[in-house]
C-alpha cells in the first residue's frame, strides 16, 4: 500500500508544518477499507527522519502486517474509530495547545462564529472522564469507546473532531490529509474561542440559521464554496 | 487588466505573509472604477499556487467577465461595498484570529491607544446580527448591506474596517494592497486591545485630542508622517 | 558619521528581527555626543530597503544636517531624551505588543521576577496622560517632556525604558543597539508580566534584596555576569 | 571530554531552536560522573557563535579545569543539583515565558492533563522564596539548596523540573539533551495550563489513575511508548 503510506506520512508532516505537534506528540493514520488494513505512524519516532517505510501496517485487530517498528501507542483508539465510523478514511491525534486546553478544562467548544460553523456542524464535544477500571485495562481502546459513546447522538461526519477529557483532541476525515486538516482547523477554532471568552465571558453560540448556512455552503449537496472539481 | 490582477494577487499574498489566513480562509479584491470591473480571488484555491490568471474578473452585478474559476463565495459582499463606498479601490476579508474573536464576542474594538488612532479614526464597529431571513436568502449580499448600515453615520474612509458579528473582519482601502494592510493593522490593534483588557478590564478609550492628533498626522491635508512622495 | 549610521541601521533592524515592529511602526536613533549630532530612521520607510545613506542626521535642535528624507516624526521626542539624559547614546521606540498593551492599560509593569530585575532596577513606569494643549502643539516634544518628568525621581540609567500612556514604549541605552536590546527585553518582560497576572491576579512584586541582587550582578562595579572584556 | 562538550553545546542549541531563550538567558550543563567534572555554557556569550571549545569545564567545587571563559553565573545552582540528585546527567535553566510566569506567580503547575502526566509524575512544584540572607551571600548556591529542599519528599527522577519562585524554571534529566527536552516540555505544559485556567478557572488536576497510566506507559519497567531500542 505505497499510496496510503505516502498519504499517511503526508498527513503526519502536515501536523508538524502547521505547528500542531511538539517532538513526537501526535499521530495520523489512514485506512484501506477494501483491504481492511490501517497505516499508522510508528511510536516515538522523530518526524523529520520518518520515511514511508517506517509506517506500520496493521489489521483492524491491531496485528502488525507490515513494518519493523512498534505502531503508535494510540493505535487501539484509532481502530475503534475506524470500526465505529464507517465513513472515515483517516484519523489524526494531536496535543495542539488550545484544543488540548479545552480538553483539559473539560468544556465543549461552543460555536462562537462562522469559522467554526464552516467545519463543525455543532459544538465540538468533550468526552466524559474514563473510570479507573477503563484506565487500568485497555486504556487506549477505552479512549476510543468513550469517543464513540460521545457521538451516540451526533453525526460524526458533520462534527469530525472530539476533545478527550483531560487528554487532547482527535480529528478524522474522509482521508488522512483531511483528518489532519480538521485537526488544524480545530486548533484554529479553539484558539479563537479562547480569545472570544477573554473579550466577552458571556459570549454565546451563534444561531442555528447562520450555523447551518455556513456549514452547508461548504458541505453536502448544495455547497457552493470552492471549485466544482475539488468536491468529493 | 493585468495590472489590477497583479495588485490583487499581491494583496492576497500579503495576507498570507502576515499570518492572517489559514488555508483558503480569506480573500482580497480590487476594482477598476473606470471599467466598472472587479478582480477577486477564486474560491477555495490554495494561495501558494495562485497565479494572476487564476483571478476572476466580474462586473458589479457579479457576472464573470474573465476567468475559468468560481470567484470567492464572498464576492457579493465585496460588490455591495464597492457600490456603497465610492472612494475605495480594494477590499480584504480575513478570519484573522484576534479581530475574529472581537467579532465573535460582538464587541466594537475601543481605541485604546495611538496605534489604533494612527489608522482608525474611531472605534472599529461591529455589525448587528443578521436576521434569519437575511441569512437564508442572499446571505453574502446581506452581509454587505449590514456593513453599509453600520457605516450610516461613520466615514468609511476614516475607519476602513468593520467586524461582522459572529463572523470576521472586512477591511478596505484606496487600492487592494492598502486594504490588505488595513486588515493587518486591524489584527495588530485587535490583539493589543485584547491584551489591554487582560491587564486592565476597566481600560477606557483615549481622549479625542490624542485620537485626532495621531490620525491626522498620518492622514489628510496636514499629515506629516512618512515621505512627501509617498502621499496619495 | 558612517559608523553611527551603521549602528543606528543595525539597531533598527534588530527591532525587526526580534518581531517588535509591524510595517514602519518604530524607530531607533543614536547620538554623537562629541559632535552634538543625532542619526535617526527616516519616516515611513520600509526596513527591508533601508540603507545607511537613508538615515537622517540632525542637530539637537532638529535641524537636518545630512540626508534627503524626512526624519521620523518622533524625532522631537528622541531629542528631548538626549538633552535630558546625558548618559544615553541611543533611543528606540516601538509599538511592541505587550509593552504597548501595558501603556494602553496605563499601568506600570511591576517587577514580578528576576528577568525584569536583571535589566530594570524598579518597575517600568508609565507617564501621566498629556493635556490637550500638550497634544495640539509640539506633541512629539511634549511626549519627551512627559517622559522626563516621569524620571524626576528615577535613575534613567537603572530603568532604561518607559511606557508612554495611551501610546507605546520608549527604551534607551549607552548606544543604539543597546537601546534596541532594552526594547526587546522590555517586551519580553511585559509579556511574562501579562501571563503572571493571568495566573495570579494578586501577584506581587519581588522583594528588594532579590531585585538588587539580580540588577547588580549584571550592572555596575560589582557585576559578575558575562565575560570581563564585554563590560563597558 | 570532547563528547560531553558536544552534548552540552547541543543541549544549549536545542533551547534556542525551541524558542526557550532570548539573548543569553539560559544555560545547559552536563556531568561526567566518572571524572566528577561538569561542562557548562560560558556566561553571557551569544549562542550563534558558541563553539564546543568555549564551554567551561569545572570540578564539583566550581573550580575551572578547562576553558578560558567565565562559566555561567548559575553554575553553583547546577553543582548543588548534581551533588543532591545522583541520577541526573544534565541540567537546563531557561527563562521560558510561561514556565517563568508560573514561577513569578508562585504557583505550582497542576497536572491538568495527560501531556503533563506523560513527563511529570505530579505537579511541578515551586520553591519557597529565599530569605534575604540567602540572597546576599552565595545566592546561586542557595537557589540550588532551595530546589533540593523542595524535593525532600518528591522523587526528582519522576518530576524532572522545578519553578524557582520569582525567578524561572530549572529542568534536569539523564543527559544534557534530555534536560533540555524536559525544559521544552515544561514550557509546553505551562502554556497549556495557562490556557486551561483561562477557559475554566476552577479546572482541577486529573485523577491518580490517569496520571499514573500516562507516566508509566512512558517511563519505567512497564513502559510501552516508543521503540524498544530507544529505551534507556
Amino acid at each position: 500500500m505505497p499510496d496510503l503510506r505516502r498519504e499517511v506520512l503526508e498527513a503526519n508532516l502536515e501536523l508538524v508544518r502547521k505547528g500542531l505537534v511538539l517532538f513526537t506528540f501526535g499521530n495520523s493514520s489512514g485506512i484501506s477499507r477494501k483491504k481492511g488494513l490501517v497505516v499508522i505512524k510508528p511510536s516515538g519516532v522523530a518526524y523529520e527522519r520518518m520515511k514511508p517505510a517506517d509506517l506500520v501496517v496493521t489489521d483492524l485487530g491491531g496485528k502488525i502486517v507490515e513494518g519493523k517498528l512498534r505502531p503508535s501507542s494510540d493505535l487501539p483508539t484509532h481502530l475503534v474509530l475506524y470500526k465505529a465510523f464507517p465513513g472515515i478514511g483517516g484519523v489524526s491525534h494531536t496535543h495542539s495547545e488550545y484544543a488540548t486546553a479545552w480538553a483539559q478544562a473539560r468544556r465543549a467548544i461552543p460555536c462562537f462564529g462562522t469559522t467554526h460553523a464552516d467545519s463543525f456542524h455543532g459544538p465540538v464535544p468533550v468526552t466524559v472522564e474514563l473510570q479507573d477500571t477503563e484506565i487500568s485495562e485497555n486504556y487506549e481502546e477505552n479512549t476510543g469507546h468513550a469517543i464513540v459513546r460521545t457521538f451516540r447522538d451526533i453525526d460524526y461526519s458533520a462534527i469530525p473532531a472530539v476533545l478527550v477529557a483531560n487528554h487532547a483532541p482527535f480529528a478524522w476525515g474522509p482521508d488522512p490529509l483531511e483528518s489532519a486538516h480538521n485537526a488544524v482547523i480545530l486548533e484554529f477554532v479553539a484558539r479563537m474561542a479562547y480569545f472570544t471568552l477573554g473579550i466577552n465571558a458571556q459570549a454565546g453560540a451563534i444561531g442555528r440559521s447562520l450555523h447551518d448556512k455556513h456549514f452547508l455552503r461548504k458541505h453536502g449537496r448544495d455547497s457552493y464554496y470552492g471549485q466544482p472539481k475539488e468536491k468529493k
